[in-house]
């Protein structure tokens, strides 16, 4: 089994990439060959097979050439920019999202290998005129173009699977909480820092109400699903491979509240309650009407409580 | 008003330029200009006001470059190819229905003069998993290329409009029938040919039963609803610029009884019922159970019966 990440340096493809060096198998069968690849070098991780690191810019088909060969068996495409730099940049979105995803899916055609494809879109495909409640069969109206180049990853990841050049997968992530690291320039930066910079003994600013709602995932659970997803048996997707990965809905208080259970009274006394309006301008049309069918069936899950978030953040990522 | 029809020499290109020389306005506002733009070259007009034709090849930016200059208020884009070209030909698929599309808007952003432009899209983008009945917030599961390509050629427009680079509509157009002159490689070409071919006084295959039915539009109505289209205020249209386009559904059976109605009884033994397997594996995974409330809220309409659909093609078509 020949896994390529591309994307590989980023916070999901780094965690993945542990996650797979700890379980040495994927789809029933052993690992033999890990690429990291992303146009930042990415983080060299210890595994029980050879891990290699790759610099691949997905904007350039020459580079994608160079790193997707006929050798892999499971590609992992999670290179992207984030929602509010595509937004500013509308042709580095376009190149990234949109042409990076296309020239990974026509390098997989011309090699003819049929390679396992996992995508990762976002719920950011849903907004607009989509009628709640959201999940797999939802129109997708979005309102970012970073959601709009998602959706069309989405349709592509379908065709090319329709038509035998890939066996793909793509699932909707929801917002990954608690995100370790650094503010990224994702507009939800927020709905991670209030709880991480806290739980590190600093203060955060709250742009949004205790009521604002929305759907979430923890980091471990999200790796967990990526990997059943790769797991998955071809027949049992139909003829529609995308589909909303499991999340859960909670407001701002109850996330805190919960973090309150797990860490005690003192965290929650860190956060600044500065109401944002750009902020709650670009966040109030998003959507946490949300629902994962097709994947609760195919066994996929979301955390059982935010206390649970928390405390995977606490054990995995606290420095 | 300078108006450009991109793939102005197909079909509904030159039946709507003549129905613009009519008119001899559009948005209200008298037009000083039109061109027909074509990879092939266009049949000149008769109009009121100057027609030009140019040679264009959407797939080409610098040909795209030469076409749509910062002169042009609205355009029509209904270049591409049909349905079972861009599956046999992936690739001209692409470049054509996908990249052409793009190409005339990254135009349109470079220019910067934000015009109008009306999109063609198709019933095709309804199929797999999309859950009747069938409109314009149905979930895009497209089971053919061309139609993935119109999908996200939707997405595109909506996003161009979004951004404020243009003032995007887009049409799902119903089958049209009955379309005049020769059979094109659309798998739907019978469900004009069995009706067209009688009344010219040939004969004609039907390769389905009697009871299929499907979802379809006169190219007379069609036309009116693409200048209707043209004519809509951008504050009517909201989140979404995409609609399906008003058509009815019909039997093979109830066509051809239509057709008996208004012709006599004549042209029906000019059928050869010969079930074609092939086809039928095509037709049968198509949807006609649609509806377009919106496009009908705002006025543009169906044709009335097929009896009408048979009489525009006597009057209007009809060799
Ligand atoms: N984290 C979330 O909340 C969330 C939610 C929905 C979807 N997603 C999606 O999941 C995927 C991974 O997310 P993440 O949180 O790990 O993001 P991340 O920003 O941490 O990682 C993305 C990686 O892609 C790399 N990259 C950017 N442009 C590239 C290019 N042109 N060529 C090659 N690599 C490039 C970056 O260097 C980065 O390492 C992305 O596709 C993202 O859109 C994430
Ligand atoms: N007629 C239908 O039943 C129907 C149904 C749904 C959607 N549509 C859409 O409506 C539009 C017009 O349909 P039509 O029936 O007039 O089709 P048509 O085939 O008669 O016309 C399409 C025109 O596009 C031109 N073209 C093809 N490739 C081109 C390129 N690379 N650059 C420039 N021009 C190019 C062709 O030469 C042709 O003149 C198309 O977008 C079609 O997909 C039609």
């Amino acid at each position: 089994m020949n896994i390529l990440i591309i994307g590989g340096g980023g916070l999901i493809g780094q965690k993945l990439a542990r996650a797979l060096a700890q379980n040495g198998t994927l789809r029933g069968v052993p690992i033999t060959q890990l690429t990291l690849a992303d146009i930042n070098d990415p983080a060299p991780i210890d595994a029980p097979f050879p891990v290699a690191t790759a610099r691949c810019d997905i904007a350039d088909p020459a580079s994608v050439a160079a790193t997707v060969t006929d050798k892999i068996d499971v590609i992992y495409l999670l290179a992207a920019i984030v929602s509010s730099h595509a937004e500013e940049d509308f042709d580095a979105g376009m190149s990234i999202n949109l042409f990076g995803t296309y020239n990974v899916l026509e390098r997989c055609r011309i090699l003819g290998t049929k390679p396992v494809v996992v995508f990762t879109s976002s719920i950011a495909i849903y907004g607009g005129e989509a009628v709640d409640p959201l999940g797999d069969h939802s129109y997708p109206n979005p309102q970012t173009s970073y959601g709009a180049q998602k959706a069309i990853g989405e349709i592509l990841i379908n065709d090319y699977t329709r038509k035998g050049f890939i066996d793909g997968r793509a699932f909707r992530l929801p917002t990954i909480s608690v995100r370790p690291g650094k503010p990224n320039r994702a507009a939800s930066g927020f709905m991670s820092s209030i709880l991480r910079e806290p739980l590190n003994g600093q203060r955060a600013t709250c742009p949004v109400a205790a009521d604002f709602e929305h759907y979430y995932l923890s980091p471990r659970k999200c790796i967990e699903n990526l990997i059943k997803g790769a797991n998955l048996d071809a027949a049992d997707l139909g003829q529609n491979r995308v589909m909303q990965m499991p999340g859960r809905t909670w407001s701002i208080g109850q996330m805190i509240a919960a973090m309150t259970e797990v860490a005690g009274p003192g965290p929650a006394t860190l956060i600044d309650w500065t109401p944002q309006p750009d902020v709650q301008r670009i966040v109030s049309g998003w959507r946490w009407d949300i629902h994962a069918e097709k994947a609760k069936r195919l066994g996929l899950t979301a955390d059982d409580s935010f206390q649970d978030n928390i405390r995977h953040y606490l054990t995995d990522d606290k420095p």
